[in-house]
């Protein structure tokens, strides 16, 4: 990586769920104020603020999320700023974040995410949502994005054979993590039976192939290197921070059955680290719907193409399996708000690293992985991370 | 300035106006287009982009803006963010363009803002822009941005004297900078009479003490300050990028006749720049409405406290006067797309140090500065800029 060593020294996140007695600027305030506390600093050691948030103007009415940070968490005149690149808004605020210090204009940063989405109706949340891909070509002529995830779907089915049945596996396993997570929104395991019995959503997508609406937040305290190993006992090192971009239609790209996004920028992210996928003990990836994370973990290299269905059903990304994938619970079961998803992913494999993942823990987990997409993949964000002890 | 050297290389702009025939997408591709052709490097050269954009959910329902500008400019995979602080959504795209560049993730870098703001009614674009304060607080309770600001008048005048005609002479400058400029929305001289009989928006505040609704995309190549000398005849040097945060409601603050993140952003430039006021020849800042201006004259240690409105009215912040303020009709009189004019500024001040501001041109301008604030000052960010050549 580039510029001066960021390492993590902080982590904290609200609880996911539907939280129909916070606000958006409670549930920021909660993740921030848990961060602060976990690096053991103060806030007034804080000297910069990057939020991650997707669409708190259709949500809630609110722009300037930056601004509202600060305020609420009492650091004013910090500068604090707001990034957005739909579900992978997290992912560019802890960028942002990254550069700011590697830059050398600050030691001490945080960064956060947060969404509340369960404010208005499921119809208005879709409309909200369906911003993160093409509104012209997509939105406006009824495209919705388990609809674009469906054809993404299908289309896997038929060149690589891969089963409902397969698809349905990513969701159980990432419900046995979130049981394990107290911060989850489905704190419940699941079957593949009870997959296949939910109802169809986009053909052949169903209930349980879907992220929820969730509100919730995440933050991390990001320090410069040198300082990070004086102020934290363990600290987290940015190894790799890349990004990566597609067309925002999903009808005008060659291929969707792999995001072109998320190759580019992982390739780049393991440049970047000098490491190989089988140096990755545990990676956050985004699985939206479960065919996401399918594709997720094609795209990575961590599975040939058309793989990693079979590879999920045969247990290799469980927990004690080959690379341990998504223990959060993931998007599915952990819950998705999505600006704070990217952040929360960084959330968990700090905890990872440091071995306090309580029953989800991978043992002896030394480098980590998060992967956050933005719409149907025209933003991935890649970053690998390294212990610092 | 920390970190590595950053230049402005190219700069362009779209005309500002109510272009009912033009979508977001195609406003920023026109600037971003310009930009390249300015800077006489192809598309394949730029290595990233960060876009600014307010409230492009609410104006269009599509988010994911920095993906729409890399699809729509032909440049995936290049990684491209979208930034949001409310008015100053172009200022901190900007900040993180620097960030970018003087980190040593990237060595060329295009920076644009954009604002589609005439497709909606009135109504929905005051809810949309509303956003920019506290929703909470102020929107949901029924303020709106010019009573917001009309408050801030009021109290000035109460303090200081100062008078609904000199307000006017604000508007009259910046009216009669716009009608030299050929991307202005109102290239047409008016008078303080024109002002005094425009119609009450939200008393003292009249018609043509606000900035209106406009369509509009800026654009900016920055590029690092050693490779810029041997790509660029006329590089722009970043002297200071500064950033500041207050309280998103009004209500809350210790004074409302000054803007403290303005104060707090100024001081921090000048002193990265290690340059006074005296050295400033042109400055862009913000006049979303009249009072604005003469508030941020003041902030930044251009006038004492309560002089701002008088020497505005004696002409010293006209072209020739001490200094040139608002050349390019400022907000008032070039108009306001939100996300849009914290980029314009620099383009403004890019043509100034260049030379190239047609009948507008500050003689011999050396040293550029630009002010963007979002909402009613709980973000404000300042730019020193100085010729490179």
């Amino acid at each position: 990586m580039k510029g001066r060593g960021v390492s993590i020294i902080g982590a904290g996140m609200s609880t996911f769920g539907e939280h129909w007695d916070s606000s958006l600027r409670e549930l920021i305030v909660d993740a921030a104020v848990k961060a602060i506390a976990d690096a053991k600093i103060e806030g007034k050691q804080l000297q910069a603020i990057y939020g991650g948030c997707m669409a708190s103007g259709q949500f809630s009415n609110q722009e300037h999320v930056g601004a509202l940070i600060a305020d609420y968490l009492g650091v004013n005149p910090l500068p604090s700023t707001r990034l957005e690149a739909a579900c992978a808004s997290g992912g560019v605020a802890l960028r942002a974040g990254i550069m700011a210090i590697a830059s050398g204009f600050y030691d001490v940063v945080a960064v956060g995410g947060v969404e509340k989405m369960t404010d208005v109706s499921t119809e208005a949340a879709a409309t909200a949502l369906g911003g993160a891909g093409d509104e012209e070509w997509e939105l406006f002529q009824g495209a919705t994005f388990p609809a674009l995830y469906a054809l993404m779907a299908k289309r896997h089915m038929l060149e690589y054979g891969t089963t409902e049945e397969q698809l349905a596996a990513v969701a159980v396993k990432n419900h046995a993590n979130a049981a394990k997570n107290k911060y989850a929104q489905y704190q419940k395991e699941i079957t593949i039976q009870d997959v296949m019995k939910s109802q169809y959503i986009a053909s052949p997508l169903k209930l349980f192939d879907c992220s929820p609406l969730t509100d919730g937040a995440a933050a991390v305290i990001l320090c410069e290197s040198s300082l990070a190993k004086k102020l934290c006992e363990k600290p987290v090192n940015i190894a790799a921070s890349s990004q990566a971009s597609d067309t925002l239609a999903l009808a005008t790209r060659k291929s969707i059955t792999s995001l072109n996004a998320t190759v580019v920028a992982a390739k780049d992210a393991f440049t970047q680290a000098g490491l190989k996928q089988k140096d990755i003990d545990v990676a956050e990836v985004h699985d939206c719907f479960t065919i996401a994370e399918i594709i997720a973990l094609e795209d990575m290299g961590f599975f040939p193409a058309g793989k990693a269905a079979k590879a999920t059903e045969d247990g290799l990304t469980k927990i004690g399996g080959e690379i341990a994938v998504n223990t959060s619970g993931g998007l599915k079961g952990c819950g998705h708000p999505v600006g704070a998803t990217g952040v929360k992913q960084a959330v968990e494999v700090t905890w990872q690293l440091r071995g306090e993942a309580d029953g989800r823990q991978v043992k002896g987990a030394k480098v980590g992985l998060t992967h956050n997409v933005g719409g149907s993949g025209a933003t991935a964000v890649v970053h690998i991370y390294k212990r610092g002890f």
